[in-house]
């Protein structure tokens, strides 16, 4: 453990695997909004060794647009690795010298796992709107039944930016002894009135396109709400940067000319490359999952009031480590510092760290030594509790 | 002049006129762009009277989506009066017992001055995408052409917020000699590349809609594009609003309903008052003008190095007030100070103040009192002065 780290390297090739719960015929998922669902695919990617007794697994939670493929390249010639890629590896953060790495895609999302998408078993024709609404909680609860079909009886952390902060916190709340720590980065405890607009205007962007046809777009050569969901994708991608990185990235850069057009074109290189993010967003993702997915952020509010809290976090057991970075006003610095009063108002164990960075929400995704420092230390002091558990720490 | 201010009182029933510019076969408005003008229709409004020696005259400009109708109502059941009706009227800051105030439609406007949605003299139909693209600057000298036909020698000055701001701004560099006094509010010297992504994302959504037709969807029974229009109004909106403010009207709170609906309806009071915010502006306005003029603030950059700002500033000579609001994050304070900056340093008379406001880049059009205190005693101020220009004034 003290060797000096290698230099980080990546995970190499990866392989996403699909698991099929709940599919006993007895069982099945159920779900905040009453309804049940059965089975449930999930696509999950794996990185490291479990070892011997299975207490160095964490689960990462990806983000809105995230996936199970985190880390690493499905084939030797993938152009691009996993969405977390420089965190997984070894002697990166999440060190797969060490830890054993989960990532699963989401329910309700669009890339392996059972969302809007998948067919629906009753009718054998895809879900679309007829897809129950599903919650964070409801999210948490289909990994939770992933991490027991992996028979691991204790997560050592479940960690997670923005809305996968949002299910770690979950999942601290639902299931207090199936994990030791929480990692909640650039996230809340709940979204606020503006958080809830930009969502409900990327929403109506997608529903007002005459390709959506109420959630009805799936089959060959059936034309999708692309221009909806590109438009959704570019106004949350202006949220997601700070306004001093696209000012030092953009400015008023004009993009491949010399002079304004006096038209309709992109002149400035801001809209080409906003223009870009919508374009490419809308060949890897699904509307419908947009729509359910931004619905169910609209509604996590586990501290609606404070009896609620009280209760809530009277079995809350896991350390939690709240990480928030200055520029990032998505959710602001103010809201991890809310999370953290609460949980110290309860006496629970919090560490809270505010990192700088110019890259706004997405700072989380991106190499900082600090922040990375940071997160590496918290884990390996994890570890060490575990493997030397009578050792006081202060 | 001593005598103890009546109550504020409305301006009471006001009309729009109409006047035709650049119609005498030979002359035409030059734009930046290269092309021409003519005839040029402006809609405009007057408030007060002008004075014996024409020194009283203000002109206000109004924001993207104001119109001529500043003040008054149009007749005895109008349901809303003009858009800066707090401002101005007997005892407001625009004291129409003193000043001549003159508010008209911007260039490219929708409400009766020359824009996209005007008959295009040379094909009998309306100009759409055919209008040629249109600059501050252009709005600016329209106006003067309107100042100069109602021949008023020198305005006393020229006020306006947001982008209203810009064109009084403007007025400044272009006409030195034309105002004694500019005033710009929650307004900012260019565009900052995060201005110009969410202008970029509302003319998406106005082109992308099927409606849209090219430009092309005016005349009986024609459908407009609505839809892309409240998207780009809805996208705004947040963009007025302060995050406080909005969690401060809104919250979390939920519209017409005491639980979630877990379905795709509007949960949130804020998701309810933004579309309403979008249905309620597309009755008024034309999905053309929204194109232009938010390329015409894209444009909008007279400092664009130290070289052109100190050549642009030789002339200027109006006694300069600028205003910014706390919480405006759509124009930062920021934004005005540094306008202030480069004023300071050509030795211009520059006079900033920063109010504090929970209501956002919307704050300058809001009654509060220390700001209406701030603007009225410019105004009386710079009467006062004209009225006794031997008394040397601290």
């Amino acid at each position: 453990m003290n060797a000096t780290p290698a230099t980080p390297q990546s995970v190499g090739i990866v392989q996403t695997e699909y698991v099929d719960l709940f599919s006993d015929g007895q069982t099945s998922l159920a779900l905040d909004c009453g309804a049940t669902l059965a089975p449930v695919r999930v696509a999950y990617e794996t990185y490291g060794r479990l070892n011997a007794d299975k207490s160095n697994a964490i689960l990462l939670c990806h983000a809105l647009s995230g996936n199970a493929h985190a880390a690493g390249r499905h084939h030797e010639n993938d152009r691009k690795p996993g969405w977390w890629d420089n965190f997984i590896g070894p002697g990166k953060p999440f060190d797969t010298d060490r830890y054993f790495v989960i990532c699963s895609n989401n329910l309700g999302g669009c890339d392996g796992s059972t969302g809007p998408s998948s067919i629906n078993p009753a009718t054998g024709r895809p879900f679309g709107l007829s897809f129950p609404m599903i919650t964070i909680a409801d999210m948490a609860r289909l990994q939770k039944a992933l991490i027991d079909h992996l028979r691991i009886p204790q997560l050592m952390a479940v960690a997670g930016g923005s809305m996968g902060g949002m299910i770690a916190l979950q999942w601290g709340l639902d299931f207090p002894d199936a994990m030791r720590a929480v990692v909640v980065i650039a996230s809340t405890p709940r979204l606020s009135a503006q958080n809830i607009a930009f969502n409900a205007v990327a929403r109506q962007a997608i529903m007002v396109d005459p390709h959506f046809n109420g959630g009805d777009y799936y089959g060959e050569g059936v034309e999708r709400p692309v221009n909806g969901l590109a438009l959704a994708r570019m106004i949350a991608h202006i949220t997601y940067l700070s306004e001093k990185g696209l000012h030092e990235k953009f400015g008023r850069q004009l993009q491949d000319r010399k002079q304004l057009s006096f038209g309709f074109e992109r002149d400035f290189a801001v809209e080409s490359y906003l223009h870009y993010q919508g374009s490419t967003f809308v060949k890897k993702f699904d509307a419908n999952t947009y729509l359910y997915i931004t619905k169910a952020m609209d509604y996590f509010d586990p501290f609606p009031d404070p009896e609620t809290t009280a209760k809530r976090l009277l079995a809350f057991n896991a350390r939690l480590l709240v990480i928030s970075f200055d520029t990032d006003w998505r959710f602001d610095t103010s809201r991890s510092k809310e999370l953290v009063k609460m949980l110290n108002w309860h006496r629970k164990t919090v560490t809270f760290e505010q990192f700088r960075s110019i890259h706004g929400h997405d700072a989380f995704l991106i190499d900082d030594p600090h922040y990375m420092e940071s997160l590496s230390s918290f884990l390996k002091r994890l570890l060490s509790e575990i493997r030397h558990p009578k050792v006081a720490l202060t």
